[in-house]
């Protein structure tokens, strides 16, 4: 297996693939507000969508076009300003004739063109103002950074920054790349919510094999990020492979399996912990560890606790080493502890040990450590051999700020 | 059965008892911070404490006290300022050293004490302070409304307001009392999370059926509220009947035990309403009803996720009729929903009906609705006859001040 090399780049880097990100006036605000994801030729294509019982009106649509989450796709289009949920049949009728115009434009058929959206929920998309948006970008795609910049723009809501990544990694003497945008910053988690996610690859792959690995790097990534617990009804995580790096074609496990998987997954892990490091108001990017419980789900029932408890996700932005609110949410998580046993680290500065409470010269290092935008929360159970770790961030007053001034 | 009425009082309300609050320096600030609760004779005692795993050091000890949660007592103390959480043997230690001065105090066995405390986790107890607190009580105990408040007061954290309840009702030709106060505000969820209540009652009833009632009550009002969804080490909620009413001593079901507990509930609800209206920086005391569930289950699931969502709740804040978040959180809870088929309103107020979304004019009457400081939001799901309701509240900036700066 090769490992993969982290570069610079996003969702226009893979061969085969042409994008663009358009400002539309679905906003209103100027900003881009419509992408357009091209390929040369049909894709293999995987998608993962999220677990909401209420979905979308463009989860539902491209749900039903993907049986078994796979397909041969040519183009993907992406709105942000409304998420077009709970508008009924009508929202259904605007994310097909989104679709339609894409593929009137890109000389496709509606059914190769998946849509997503993202925004404000329960309000009706201004499906004419996309469709401008949609034929603008058609005039203007394009392969390079800059392009893929642009697209990245395109999809951002209260997100302060584009998220991108891009890796390399050589198969069958061929180099491979892999690139992706994601959008989100509220409403992440459980089951990757409220992020929408688009990643291309030039490698040749079988559809089964690549729904595989974007389920498996889904896993390891965006189903790790915790912001606020809220789940959204749009989440898309979308996989296209074009196949034009011209590698022998992965159809099984294998190096060139794992080569690929290596490089997804640091795109995927990337764009993952950008998401957290911007969540809503974040100030601190924080990463929580559980480390000797008795099961796997033990570690992730533990570790999703206290990304998600609002008291222990204050103090963090207050810079307040208040251990016990950790200890308390890995208590009630439903996970086996015993506070006699457990250790909790900010960093590698120790809190508490087996009963034993950090004084106040202890305190003092922690509150150093509390300090730094970045650091880690790790809870050792001592109960036995296994880990999980997820990717959170604090809670400010800005969170709450943007939270209540959303809509109106 | 007889109907309670509601009347001004507390935990000094009931015959029998004689409370006292006082400020021992415990908290630094000049506050109450020690409170007793004195019975003349052994009570009949019933308790319920936390089920988080990790467990303070006075849940520890009361749990060990009261077999089956219940027992035979004489007094009650607690303390605010320090949880005497997270501080093994030693903090048991001190937990016993509160009682056994109580308990030299009042001329009662250490065994018939219980202790309560709350406040910061993980530092040690000052018991010294707490010592002191209790030998000046002991000298100030009283059974007036003055005596009450001054107990309620001395459990408060973050609560601005003392938060006390009195119901009478008449049993067999006698008057039957039974009063209560509660702290908390944050972490009140579920399974009564972080609050400590202490309620006193002169009916004369069986040990048996004092529990009974106190889980009946207890399901319909504090494990009803919701703040913030983090569960607390030291929720504790007590129970002591004096019997000095003199009625027919309840020993079985029947309308004695229905008028008892009809006063018991009338308590419970109302401090488990004042706990969600001063929920942590609250500035909204909302009720989220969901009716026409499949099931009891799916109800209570989707009202908890639509009280517990952050999403939802900093909209409330906003006064922001984004009914698409109340509908998402409702989406994901588990509990099975169509939004084709549901309903949400705000009061009386509808914003989503079956597919229909709020217009603009719709939508001025519902910021009218928000404006208010307290507003139901019902969510008909129209799939079943079941129907949940619990007791919440916004989350605002004060919040995160709140909990941002809480120990340092």
């Amino acid at each position: 297996m090769q490992k993969a090399r982290t570069v610079k780049g996003g969702v226009a880097a893979a061969k085969g693939f042409r994008v663009a990100g358009v400002a539309a006036g679905v906003r209103r605000s100027g900003r881009n507000d419509v992408a357009v994801i091209f390929a040369d030729a049909p894709c293999e294509t995987a998608a993962v969508f999220t677990t909401n019982k209420v979905a979308a009106a463009p989860v539902l649509r491209d749900r039903a076009l993907l049986r078994g989450g796979v397909g041969s796709m040519r183009a993907i289009v992406a709105n942000s300003g409304f998420a077009n949920a709970c508008t009924g049949d009508t929202g259904l009728r605007d994310a097909e004739l989104c679709a339609m115009v894409a593929a009137g434009e890109l000389g496709v058929k509606p059914g190769e063109v998946l849509v997503a959206s993202t925004g404000v929920i329960g309000r009706r998309l201004p499906a004419d103002r996309v469709a401008a948006g949609v034929k603008a970008a058609a005039k203007v795609l394009g392969s390079t950074y800059a392009h893929g910049l642009a697209a990245a723009q395109a999809v951002m809501t209260t997100d302060t920054k584009p998220k991108q990544a891009c890796a390399k990694t050589e198969i069958g003497g061929k180099t491979v790349t892999v690139g992706g945008m994601t959008k989100g910053s509220g409403m992440i988690e459980p089951n990757m919510a409220t992020m929408l996610g688009f990643i291309t690859t030039d490698a040749a792959i079988s559809r089964r094999m690549l729904r595989k690995a974007l389920l498996a790097a889904l896993a390891k990534s965006f189903n790790r990020v915790v912001v606020d617990g809220d789940e959204s009804t749009n989440d898309s995580l979308f996989l296209m492979a074009s196949g034009a790096a011209g590698n022998p074609r992965i159809e099984k496990e294998g190096p060139d399996y794992d080569s690929f998987l290596d490089a997804l997954e640091t795109v995927c892990v990337s764009l993952a912990k950008q998401m957290a490091a911007d969540g809503e108001g974040a100030t601190k990017f924080v990463t929580v560890t559980v480390k000797g419980a008795k099961s796997a789900k033990d570690a992730e029932l533990a570790a999703r606790a206290v990304a998600r408890s609002p008291l222990a996700k204050t103090s963090w932005y207050g810079r307040d080493p208040n251990w016990g609110r950790v200890l308390a949410a890995v208590g009630y998580s439903g996970a086996d502890v015993s506070d006699m046993k457990s250790e909790v680290f900010y960093d590698r500065v120790w809190a508490f040990r087996r009963g034993e409470v950090a004084g106040e010269a202890q305190l003092k290092k922690l509150e150093a450590v509390m300090k730094k935008p970045s650091f880690t929360v790790t809870v050792d159970l001592h109960l036995g051999d296994y880990d999980c770790t997820i990717y959170t961030c604090d809670i400010s007053n800005e969170y709450v700020h943007i939270n209540a001034d959303y809509t109106t």
